[in-house]
């Protein structure tokens, strides 16, 4: 046994053990007894001890120190394990389990306070974990940006300042088109009808089972906040089911499809490795929102849905495919960030930005939260918040922690677009494929290149091997132009 | 901090974690996608490591030799520390991570094999297993006996020797029964109905929740072989349903309930710690046996259900509550040990007992198992096993190492008669509480007797304790005499 292979087999426990860490987390958020969650609390902490435990192991040094990379592919695990290393020893072991403790149980404490529209009693739990999280930034930067040291965590060389001026590029063009879209004479019909449960569901299956979900190694259960858990041979998805608005359903369920098909087309070589994960949650990202939008959202699509939905619910009052896909597609001042169209997703994204780093930075109080929020979304959506689950309690991610995590949402979209631009290159006759409910031809292209490769090269460069050419904006603006000019007539 | 300060806090850590091993065991068979199973098996091993890692932690014995106890429950706390640590000491850490991803994979094949009646696919895992127990047997008896070592696990202070032994005098007056049963004139109606799925597991839900099962800290699910899983705030429960055999629903439920409640019953200052789970499977046992049987089948109990029944399924051929509570209890010949009724259950459980010794023993080759099973079922219960999922594939156990757990079984119906004498004895009324569905007069006095208790005493203290006398087979032997020969008019 090298060095090398001591580290992996080393390695390889501590990734099983995080896989065990996650299920615990879909259990929390799917199966969980209510009464449960304080000691799921304890439960989490002690897993996250033992993680933090092996992953800061002293031998970690030294067989670093002694390994050699024999190819490409061990160098990069390697530099993963020493990227990990770095970072979990720049952070106390007690730190690292007070906050596993205490976001297991501010996630209990968010869901309650959004069902009971109560935002008092969010705002101490949410105080400490901010407070957590500025120490462990402060610990992982070292003097530098704490809020670029939390955002590097979920995106690998992304900071602040070059999110920041990506948003500054973008907003201008989306909002423009906004005023355009909104100002349109024609516009696209709403959805109006109930759609029962079970027949969601049912479809929302189908439509996994479309875009290519391998039932054998993963399953589909109810959450509050949709969301994918767990790699290699288990990847799981969850949705919501709303009886008036069954997109939601539907498209929750393909964006989690893609975050899991890309877990489980990563070659099953790097299983339980470093490299055995997607490599970013930009480049995750991508694959949901490939999925959710270039692909599921399209006219092609749509019109294989429309029939579907036709078939198995009969009439509700949307008469043809184009006005199906308008309805789809439809731009309307609205609350939530998930439901959002994709002309106003990014603005929600640039506000959350704004805001949480303003909270990392110590410049917005967690009291003075609710009002900056309503304020900003009033700024730049004209509308005004009502009660707080259409507002601040919207999100599950500040209560988990989740800090410097939003931007990458707009990172994947971007990503899908220019991920969406070299697909189209290269298979022209996509949409005839599209149009017949197949999307394997654009999954496989995507397994083919990004998906198998997990975290072989960094997120910028993961996008660029798949394209082609160095991500930026314009593909997605000029993509979201064209087809919302398509779709109101502009 | 004093040294049984820092014990317990360590101590409390290792239950936190073997809750996440056995949540992982409850996902494998309720929720897991069957693609999963290896790197589950992956993901098991390591979580096993871990435990055996801390559960030999050299520091355990730096503090058990200073720490003093300042109170009985304390004193207790260490002396089952104590034994953990003394068993968990003897057995290398590489055997204990490979029986558990050996019986991890095996269970899985089991089940596959059990599905396909096919023993040859199951033999070699069995093999396996067998070796690695008899491997860990021998290490624990350090030149003991190699069964009683693992059948000690399960139930601290039994021995083959007090087992066979009392097996010896149960045996002859449950034959003899058993032939006056069969023979009798009278015989209870046969349930011949098809009862929808549906509406068992609503009932199922319904007598859970008339046990008194704590729906805020558990769930049922649908399992192959029910089983209740978990301790503290979180003790879930599952059940199978065949459409036509509701009993074999109704009762596994109220089975694994009385095992679900004695764990949430326990008084919670014992939670997460040495005294916070049952304190043997013999003692679990009594508790899911006087649950379903002692109360859940009794005259009583059973006409409430019989209305239930009725009033929710409508007529199903059986028109009396008599006649209900002879069904319920009909004694047939019969392959399944979990369908068996309370004469012939003890019956199954000695034939396992033998079987099971032998092939620890090395006196019983694998190979042989399937014909000494089907000679053993021929002669103990003069009918031929057809196929091999009526015979030594029906029992998940084996499969995942249980060799010493069969005889609990038993152990838990002698202590459940005793249970029930006294329980009968304190509360004269009883009848009149269960005939109208209500439970709770008994599972009160079980959860203040037994319950509450924990780990505080050795597992005959436990039930000596509860019942003011040492348990012997005399008061379950009286009991099913007495039931039945009413029922057959004997």
């Amino acid at each position: 046994m090298t060095a090398y292979d001591d580290l992996m087999a080393f390695q390889r426990e501590t990734e099983a053990l995080a896989q065990v860490a996650g299920r615990l987390g879909w259990d929390q958020e799917t199966m969980m007894p209510r009464g449960a969650a304080e000691q799921r609390a304890e439960e989490m902490a002690a897993m996250e001890g033992v993680l933090h435990a092996r992953r800061t192991d002293s031998r970690i040094a030294d067989w670093l120190a002694a390994a050699v990379a024999v190819d490409d592919v061990a160098g990069a695990q390697l530099r993963l394990i020493r990227r990990s290393y770095d970072r979990a020893t720049k952070v106390p072991a007690t730190l690292a389990q007070e906050i596993a403790r205490v976001t297991s149980m501010a996630q209990g404490i968010w869901a309650e306070a959004r069902a009971k529209e109560d935002v008092p009693g969010f705002l101490p739990v949410l105080a400490d974990v901010i407070r957590l999280r500025q120490e462990e930034g402060a610990a992982l930067a070292q003097g530098g940006d704490v809020y670029d040291a939390l955002l590097d965590d979920y995106e690998p060389g992304a900071t602040a300042a070059s999110i920041g001026a990506m948003f500054d590029r973008m907003r201008p063009r989306l909002v423009a088109l906004r005023a355009r879209v909104l100002g349109a004479a024609k516009q696209p019909p709403v959805l109006d009808a109930i759609f029962g449960a079970e027949g969601q569901l049912r479809l929302a299956r189908d439509l996994a089972t479309a875009f290519g979900y391998d039932w054998d190694r993963g399953r589909l259960d109810l959450a509050v906040h949709p969301f994918s858990s767990g790699s290699g041979d288990d990847a799981r998805i969850t949705t919501r089911v709303v009886e008036a608005e069954p997109f939601n359903c539907f498209y929750s369920t393909i964006h989690e499809v893609g975050h899991a098909c890309y877990e489980l087309g990563i070659d099953s070589d790097y299983r339980l490795s470093p490299l055995g994960a997607g490599v970013s949650m930009g480049v995750h990202e991508s694959q949901s929102r490939i999925y959710e939008n270039q692909l599921g959202r399209s006219r092609a699509f749509t019109g294989w849905l429309f029939g579907q939905m036709r078939e198995r619910f009969g009439e509700f009052g949307i008469n043809t495919a184009d006005a199906f896909h308008g309805a789809v597609n439809r731009v309307s001042p609205g609350f939530i960030r998930t439901e959002a169209d994709e002309v106003q997703y990014n603005l929600h994204i640039m506000m959350r930005f704004d805001l949480e780093r303003a909270l990392i930075a110590g410049d917005l109080a967690v009291g003075d939260l609710e009002a900056a929020w309503n304020d900003r979304f009033a700024a730049d959506f004209g509308v005004k918040v009502e009660r707080p689950s259409q507002g601040m309690l919207q999100d599950v991610h500040w209560s988990v922690g989740l800090f410097g995590y939003f931007p990458t949402y707009s990172l994947g979209n971007v990503y899908a677009g220019c991920l969406h631009r070299a697909l189209r290159d290269d298979i022209p006759d996509l949409d005839a494929h599209l149009t017949r409910g197949e999307t394997s031809p654009a999954t496989e292209w995507l397994r083919e290149r990004v998906q198998r490769h997990g975290g072989l090269r960094s997120p910028r460069e993961t996008i660029a091997h798949a394209c082609g050419f160095e991500p930026h904006e314009g593909p997605l603006l000029d993509y979201i132009e064209a087809k919302f000019a398509a779709i109101y007539d502009l």
